[in-house]
């Protein structure tokens, strides 16, 4: 029977698909993917190109990274009306995501709206956050000990109780709010403890300890924290 | 250049192993397990039997599970000390760990007394409580939303509070301390947004709404909980 399926590519490099997603992404019929910034293929898509089929029909669509909500929602609509029909004409249809589908992904959004009509299936990828541990060779967390992933979009309150509150911390998207994380570091005394990974496991990958960072430093998009507070990091 | 290799091996089916994974314990020439409780090979050894080599030398050793740490570091210090004398002497030694080698793993232990004298790399691995998301077809987190993973072994207080913050929770080990997970759930209504997934992706797999349970059930060892605060999960 015809399936939508959900995989996770990992973070980068394409042997960290697990062997599911390989043989799941050979057997796909349509893949749906969204149309690069550049034009050119998707991040996602290029981590899975080892393992597309030849016959693989590829739908490039628009995902628009957009702050209006209805804008994002016609557009998520449209994508799961044509997969719902894709799937009911008997195309086993496949969706890549970067890292894990179920940590803060597009995908979350198509399913949503296409679960009540055919059948999915989600196949787990390793996370950013499980990456940059493992090329660290870091615990994210031992024993009783607990970890919160937080976006650095959330609000400064929330993300200074999570800091108070948590033995491990990993902070996403930490480019887009540097200063706000820098400081609440500080303020803490946890500049020795965090350390900084950019594109994890792809070519550019660069590790950074925040100890050699300011508040002026510039990081890469794809740059994730990670905030130890047992444990000095450089 | 030989190594120690800590290698995840994932929740428990293994296609969930990576690609990298199954292609370096093809590679391996010693593997350290645990000796199970009952006398047979360990989980994670199990998993990975599809991909072991046949001139694998497997080397069973007593890892004691009890709260003495003085026991415990006794055993892991004898341990690394072995690993490190297998890769001086040229050898590709691995450890196998069930999830991710980076979430509440021995290996941690076993890392740490070895990486100043040898070298190292951590391969990730799908942790259970990314596969219990991708089992339900759920996300974890979404948009400027936080994760907490928590063990319910952590102290009441603790556990209230990452409740009171966070948007959503995954409680590690929630069999041990069920009565006081569910009535913190149940004071701050929340029986009716958590599901318990036990031994998700293996063969016993078996996921139930807290709202079927009571503060007297019964729950298997590796049972883990997901708690989405902005969702009701049946």
């Amino acid at each position: 029977m015809a399936k939508f399926y959900g995989i996770g590519v990992g973070p980068g490099d394409p042997e960290l698909l697990t062997v599911k997603a390989t043989q799941r992404i050979k057997k796909l019929d349509v893949l749906y993917t969204p149309l690069a910034h550049h034009g050119g293929i998707s991040v996602a898509e290029k981590i899975a190109q080892p393992y597309l089929p030849t016959t693989l029909e590829i739908k490039q669509r628009h995902f628009p990274m957009v702050k209006d909500l209805a804008t994002k929602e016609k557009s998520w609509a449209a994508i799961a009306a044509e997969i719902v029909s894709d799937v009911q004409a008997g195309h086993d249809v496949g969706f890549l995501t970067l890292g894990d589908p179920s940590v803060y992904s597009t995908y979350s959004y198509i399913l949503e709206r296409v679960q009540d009509q055919i059948e999915v299936e989600t196949i787990a990828g390793i996370s950013s956050f499980s990456q940059i541990a493992a090329s660290l060779s870091l615990p994210l967390m031992l024993d009783d000990e607990l970890l919160t992933v937080v976006p650095a979009t959330t609000d400064e309150a929330t993300l200074k109780s999570a800091l108070d509150l948590n033995d491990n911390l990993v902070i996403m998207k930490v480019a887009t709010h540097w200063q706000m994380v820098y400081r609440l570091l500080a303020d803490a005394n946890l500049l020795e403890h965090a350390i900084v990974v950019a594109n994890a496991s792809m070519a550019q990958q660069a590790i950074t300890p925040v100890s050699q960072l300011t508040a002026a430093s510039k990081l890469p998009y794809f740059a994730t924290m990670l905030v130890k507070k047992h444990q000095t990091l450089g």
